[in-house]
């Protein structure tokens, strides 16, 4: 094996290295020696590759092989190229010592300014530059960077003594310490380093400092923060940090000399502006201190024009080069630029559309990379509202008492109620609340959409609570297991906190935080580029997005949000809304035989057939896929004494028979139980009921002009036959109401496959259903054998990289493509298998989800149906899944155009060109 | 289209029919043809097929095109062959007009005898015969059949009639009424008749009586009691019944005639015995009727030899014909003997194997041939105690109660509790208990079993009770629905009765009947020829055959059951035998860290060692698979305030905090919760302990000498890193115990497959594991998203064909091979794609179902296993896999040497005989 090459130089002209190479030198390394390779003004270095902090550590924290040789040899031509020598007492080399892994860490890893001064070139320095208090300076802060960083000595005694200084000298900043006054800072703290490491004097031998601080940086990358970050922030793709060894530049030299950071583009509204902050006479550090005010960029056309000319045309080098908005990082020494880094500048989700539109029309990109840039989490943060930026940390971490699973995004506040009850008469009042619960249920519907935002004590992103929320866009936070809630004194303990109704509080639905009192709000505003990008998007995908809404007022502002039709109307929903409806159906539940389940059957038709009136007019032209009732009965069952009185009163049984029923109906496993299209099997006129109100409503908004798509599924079908009994029993309904009303209207049905038998024997149902829709949430339930509800007490485990990271992803958040994926993939190939034009969709949680949308592209789907807030991401994801067709079938072609392969049956392109041969053979025959 | 034969004729020595043909004649009327086929006495007559029947019904019940005519043209065929024309009023042609569907419906259809009197042929008869007497007998019991089976009347009327003649004369049986009676009654007879028929008289003419009683024959098929029968049987697969028309022969024309019905061998004990009843001077349906005594067949040697000689003949001929003991109704006319049925005889359990066995030592029949002809039903009934079969019906029907799921057959009887406490103290008195419950929970094992039988109001076949108690044996029925049970007052209700604990019941686990009072039960022998039978299926079968056992006696038993090894032990069990046990799983349960589960745990080591221990001395040398923790932890937590108050004192915790914690553990659907290996995940100590106990235990019988194949399972497996995890864990456990011990001891790591995507994922899951065992009843619960303890809502209108008869089979029962099977099948060939020797077997309750076991050896499984009392089911049905596979080969050997089909690329055996020509070919180029 080749020996690793293990240190890369840059400098001049010439780099080793280049800005491809993030993973082998940084981002930081490989921005460097792009930025040398394009001819930009950048002081001389190398960098320390990550594979060789990677073998550091493999290695017991022992330097690789050849690493230091190839460390002395890189010093040496850095030397040669700056043209002085580390350690020279007369004119010293002075470097910069930096971390820089693959991606950002911000301020997570370590950085050693000024290494290569000690006793003796700190005089030359002084001399060379004129400058005693510069050099000085440099020495006393070179100390307490090595001796904290590389030596782990705490910070506070130096900052101490230099605060003593200070007062000794009657000064108030640092800029005002004499030469004198640091010179001798610099003995006291080479004393306290001495009297803190046994007697050992601070390091005079600059190769020693070298070696210290390597380590000293190789080291931050287990440092505790860092290990945290990567673990909160979900990385675990980097291997460690490169190292980067760099010539000092000085922009404290004078007021000739000065440092900043800028973006080429306004980061916030992405405007076509050159952004950024600068001070005159420091270092790069003092900017971000704060301890100065830096200026506006502007001004340095004015302070210091001719390096303001030279950074305006670095910043049009580097956009052409990278077609990207980038983040700078300079400093003037004496007039002259360096540019210390460059990467790609993180923005606000309006500036990343803007920028990316911009580019476009700049004619710097094409709009599949506009597309690609854009991240579903920038359209999310485009539309939700978030606590006000501005606010300080401190505050924000004062008043944080709670932590949960972030279910939906966006942030809300209100005062908090326990019922959704009292949530509705609240609203209704014009009060903005928070509704908090143990966990919701259907019945809770109402309150929750009267609520703000909506905080439960159990469940997960998929429970009852999340799904419902997200719906409406409506910030959540579930799983909460800090709140002991109790609804009898309508107070929740967290903690030693006590909050009771009333009270103000703050959720941040995308953090999945808990604030006390009222946090004031930002609601950001949508760019016109937004737009723009997403007509785009509309423009080259193949998969049609739909909506999951279950009412007109869902469906029209899905419609805004760009859906195409309906994939899931969910009818039990409706059941809810009123306690005549909720009644209706309570009194079919206790009905004992099919005579009284149609009387209370009846009661909801008309509910139900005005609904889907009000559903097919927001949707004309567009089809609507409406699914039979779901969920097993015991979930409509009234939950209190006032409730089953009610319903005792109005059909005539006793309390004490209604109670008994409702038990009955107690299940051990709800999810398996006896739910969906079971329901219309033994209760026959459930269905009849709600395709007589689907087909009705239609019937009707033919007459008014509408145009109308009904698509009736069926959920839950595990066999043919037991999805062909209800097709007959659909069609025997509809049909016959079609022909009394003498309209022309035609309707499909189909049905969910979301247990795996129906993906199994998908063949077989394709027989029988016009249509498939994947309800990959039960799918993934069953699959995997997953309760939603249940899994919060495992499945972290299972997804956290630090215990058993046995999934990267939560299942019931991105779908498991290797396991139910297969049963999907199966189930589409099958179906189609007998039934060549079969419609295929999906409706779980995973249709608006980007990399799920992307499979759902990859295996052939028609449409993904999502929460309407969810859509613009799946418009997205379907755009960028076509891109990434493409990508990947050049890259295919590039790569079997090389390879030299073997001829195979399979291998269509290679079998192709032999036929004439073969045909030639046959003619000399 | 070739027009339908609907009538075949037989007499003589020819028949147009054979033995053959039963689904088109029924049974009656190919037994008739294949006894004319090989010369044996039989009336002539002809048969009107099953088709014509059917076509019947199609019709609108109108005979179908072209019977009639084939009807007349056979009956003419029949006067020949007779020598006498029907209506001839000197010399009558009579005959039989009988019902007869391929399968037997013992008194379910209509039969009408002596057809073709009237007024005018009944004086040709009697002057024929010298009988009036005989003659008027015949004729007023045709008129009594006619008139009640083809036309409705009521019976009770006639017999009241009968019984006032027999008054008015002063006689008291029947044969004691003289001619001029009986010419009297049939007056008295044809005007009720014409009474009851508005003024029509009794039809005279012979043809008219023929149609009259063809159409009774087809109206009986359609009759209340036989669509019941059929349903409750069954019975799907018949068409219609066939209706044999039969010259009549007369057992009772004086004592050189006789009638009588047989067995060619004992059907209760198997015996080589010629067996039945007949009577001198009768007709067949005195026989049946029971008003005279029948004798035993012995006698008839004595009464009429010649008769006798020619019978034995007759019976040799019929069971080297047939190879199978056969039933066989006969009648003698004036010393001659007419053969009118013979059918495969029906008999007890013992006797099918005490045939089966002597007819392969007697060379009819091959091994193969026995093995085949037994049924599972047939072992089930050789096991379990039945209510004794002497008990009369009135009794039975009276005393029964109720009637729930026959989960366990066999019969109990015992005085009602309804704590498994209660049982537990009354069994140890010497009392035989029945345990009622609502359900069965774990803790109640104990009670369960002391107690007789099981009776509880909710579940199915696959519920806790019915499973635990198939384990043992032990008579259960479950969901009992009618059962109001108040554990309060120690009373339940079923309808109008109040049963208080103390009271007898008896239970009948084969039909799922509850009785009230303790009914006498009768224990089968096990017969010699069952050991011998067993022996020939080991012989022949390929699968393994273990056991589902959890402690050493179910072991032992297992073993005396043929069991070769344990396929599933499932360790929880064990934490509820003592109070000692129960606590410490439950002090492990509310620790609240890691070190005080590990000290709750160190306390069930112990146990937990010493089970195994006993497990594998009672294995020695067999193969031992063990489980780990399955259960979701709430199964095990306290059910009452005395247990939460013991678990406090010994926890130190309070109360409430207990509470709190097992509350905690509720689970929305712990079906799809945090159980299984879940748990190891999350609590690594628990598998720790688990699998201390078990590599203790081996190492402890290894050193007494004891052979050990421990295999450790790993349950509800969904991810080869998760399974990699818990391998690594527990072969670092036992690995180092192991090489601590120095003994010599190997082991194997293993899973269950028992979640969809374990199977879909299959070929990386057995990377990691030794052998797979497919848990079929949860996989049956995702794959079908049905769970088994709510299923009883709505499965039963899946399996009833009356309702929607959507499977055909329970899927808890007869597993699923569609759907289920597919994901299998799948698993299995996944699983050998990446490890070829991997070992599989299934554990779940279709391990003991015949036509499941089947499907296991189709698919290539090492073993089933099975509760100990379906072993000898499973070994019995893996013989039979064999048998079938054999005979399919030779099907489909014989169907592709017939067929010429077109050369296919995957058609090896056609590919084959190819080469050679290939091969000659290339020679000569």
């Amino acid at each position: 094996m080749a020996k690793k090459k293990l240190v890369y130089f840059f400098g001049g002209n010439t780099a080793e290295g280049s800005g491809s190479m993030k993973t082998i030198l940084g981002g930081k390394g490989a921005g460097l020696a792009e930025m040398v390779k394009i001819g930009l003004p950048v002081p001389a270095g190398f960098t320390i590759t990550v594979d060789a902090c990677e073998d550091y550590y493999r290695f017991g924290k022992k330097f690789p092989a050849g690493m230091e040789a190839e460390v002395k040899q890189h010093l040496a031509r850095l030397e040669k190229a700056a043209g002085k020598k580390l350690g020279d007492a007369k004119d010293p080399l002075l470097v910069s010592v930096r971390s820089g892994a693959a991606r950002s860490m911000p301020g997570m890893m370590e950085t050693i300014l000024n290494l290569g001064l000690n006793d003796a070139t700190v005089e030359g320095l002084a001399a060379k530059t004129g400058n005693p208090r510069f050099a000085y300076d440099a020495y006393r802060r070179f100390i307490q960077m090595y001796s904290t960083t590389a030596m782990g000595l705490s910070k506070e005694p130096m900052e101490h003594m230099l605060a003593e200084m200070k007062k000794k000298l009657g000064v108030k900043t640092d800029p005002e310490i004499p030469a004198e006054g640091l010179k001798e800072l610099c003995r006291e703290f080479k004393a306290f380093y001495s009297k803190n490491k046994n007697g050992q004097a601070f390091p005079q031998d600059p190769m020693e400092q070298l070696w210290g601080s390597i380590k000293a940086v190789f080291g931050s990358w287990m440092a505790d923060k860092a290990v945290t970050y990567r673990r909160v922030e979900k990385i675990s793709d980097l291997k460690g940090t490169a190292v980067n060894i760099v010539q000092m530049v000085f922009g404290n030299l004078g007021d000739s000399s000065g440092t900043g950071v800028c973006f080429t583009r306004d980061p916030n509204s992405g405007q076509n502006v050159f952004y950024g902050d600068y001070l005159i006479n420091a270092q790069g550090e003092d900017v971000v201190a704060g301890i100065r005010t830096p200026l506006k960029l502007s001004e340095m056309e004015r302070q210091m024009p001719a390096a303001y000319r030279q950074l305006c045309e670095v910043r049009k080098t580097l956009e052409k080069h990278y077609q990207e908005m980038q983040d700078l990082e300079f400093t003037v020494q004496e007039q002259k630029l360096y540019m210390l880094q460059c990467r790609t500048g993180k923005r606000s989700p309006a500036a990343t559309f803007r920028i990316a539109v911009d580019m476009v029309k700049e004619g710097l990109i094409t709009k599949e990379q506009a597309i690609s840039r854009i991240a579903p989490e920038d359209i999310e943060r485009l539309f939700y509202p978030v606590i006000d930026p501005k606010l300080d940390r401190k505050t924000l971490s004062d008043k944080k008492i709670a932590s949960g699973i972030n279910a939906v995004p966006g942030a809300a506040a209100g005062e908090v109620v326990f019922t959704a009850a009292e949530a509705e008469a609240l609203a209704a009042k014009g009060k903005k609340v928070i509704l908090v619960r143990k966990e919701t249920s259907p019945e809770d519907v109402g309150g929750m959409h009267a609520a703000q935002g909506i905080l439960t004590a159990t469940g997960g992103k998929t429970s009852h609570a999340a799904v419902v929320a997200r719906g409406w866009g409506k910030c959540c936070v579930v799983g909460c297991e800090a709140l002991d809630i109790n609804y009898g004194t309508k107070l929740m303990v967290i903690g030693s906190k006590t909050i009771k109704q009333g009270d103000f509080i703050t959720l941040d639905g995308s953090a999945g935080d808990v604030f006390i009192g009222e946090l004031p709000l930002k609601k950001p505003e949508l760019p016109e580029s937004y737009n723009v990008l997403m007509g785009w998007c509309d423009q080259i995908r193949r998969l049609r997005v739909r909506t999951n809404a279950d009412t007109p007022y869902d469906s029209e502002n899905a419609v805004r949000m760009g859906a195409e039709g309906i994939g899931l109307c969910r009818t039990e929903h409706m059941f809810f809304d009123t306690e005549a409806r909720r009644l209706a159906i309570q009194e079919m539940i206790v009905a004992d035989d099919a005579a009284n389940r149609k009387k209370a059957l009846a009661k909801l038709l008309p509910f139900q057939r005005d609904d889907f009136a009000g559903i097919f007019r927001a949707m004309n032209g567009k089809p609507v896929t409406i699914r039979l009732i779901d969920p097993p009965l015991h979930e409509f069952t009234p939950k209190d004494d006032a409730g089953v009185a009610k319903l005792a009163q109005i059909t005539g049984l006793s309390a004490e028979h209604i109670r008994h029923r409702c038990e009955q109906l107690h299940e051990a496993n709800p999810m398996l139980g006896h739910r969906g299209c079971r329901l219309c099997i033994t209760y026959p006129e459930i269905l009849e009921m709600q395709v007589t109100a689907i087909i009705e409503a239609a019937i009707q908004c033919v007459k008014e002009g509408v145009k109308v798509l009904p698509e009736i599924m069926i959920p839950l079908t595990i066999d043919r036959k037991e999805l062909a009994i209800l097709e007959l029993a659909t069609r025997k309904v509809a049909d016959v109401l079609i022909a009394r009303a003498g309209v022309k209207l035609s309707y499909m049905v189909g049905t969910m496959i979301e247990i795996p038998r129906a993906a199994l024997l998908a063949d077989q149902i394709a027989e029988v259903a016009e249509f498939f829709s994947f309800g990959t949430n039960d799918l993934t339930q069953m699959t995997l054998g997953l309760s939603r509800d249940d899994a919060g007490r495992f499945l972290p485990f299972y997804v956290d990289e630090k215990k058993a990271g046995i999934f990267r992803d939560d299942p019931f958040q991105s779908l498991d493509q290797s396991g139910v994926g297969m049963l999907v993939k199966m189930g589409i190939e099958k179906g189609r298998s007998t039934r060549k034009d079969l419609k295929v969709g999906i409706c779980g949680e995973h249709g608006g989800e980007a990399k799920s949308v992307k499979f759902c592209h990859r295996v052939g789907m028609n449409y993904v149906s999502c929460s309407p807030y969810r859509v613009p991401i799946a418009r997205l994801a379907a755009a960028q899944a076509v891109i990434e067709d493409k990508t990947a079938g050049k890259a295919s072609k590039a790569k079997s155009a090389k390879k030299a392969a073997k001829p195979k049956v399979k291998a269509k392109a290679k079998a192709k060109p032999k036929k004439p041969a073969r045909k030639a053979k046959k003619g000399k025959k």
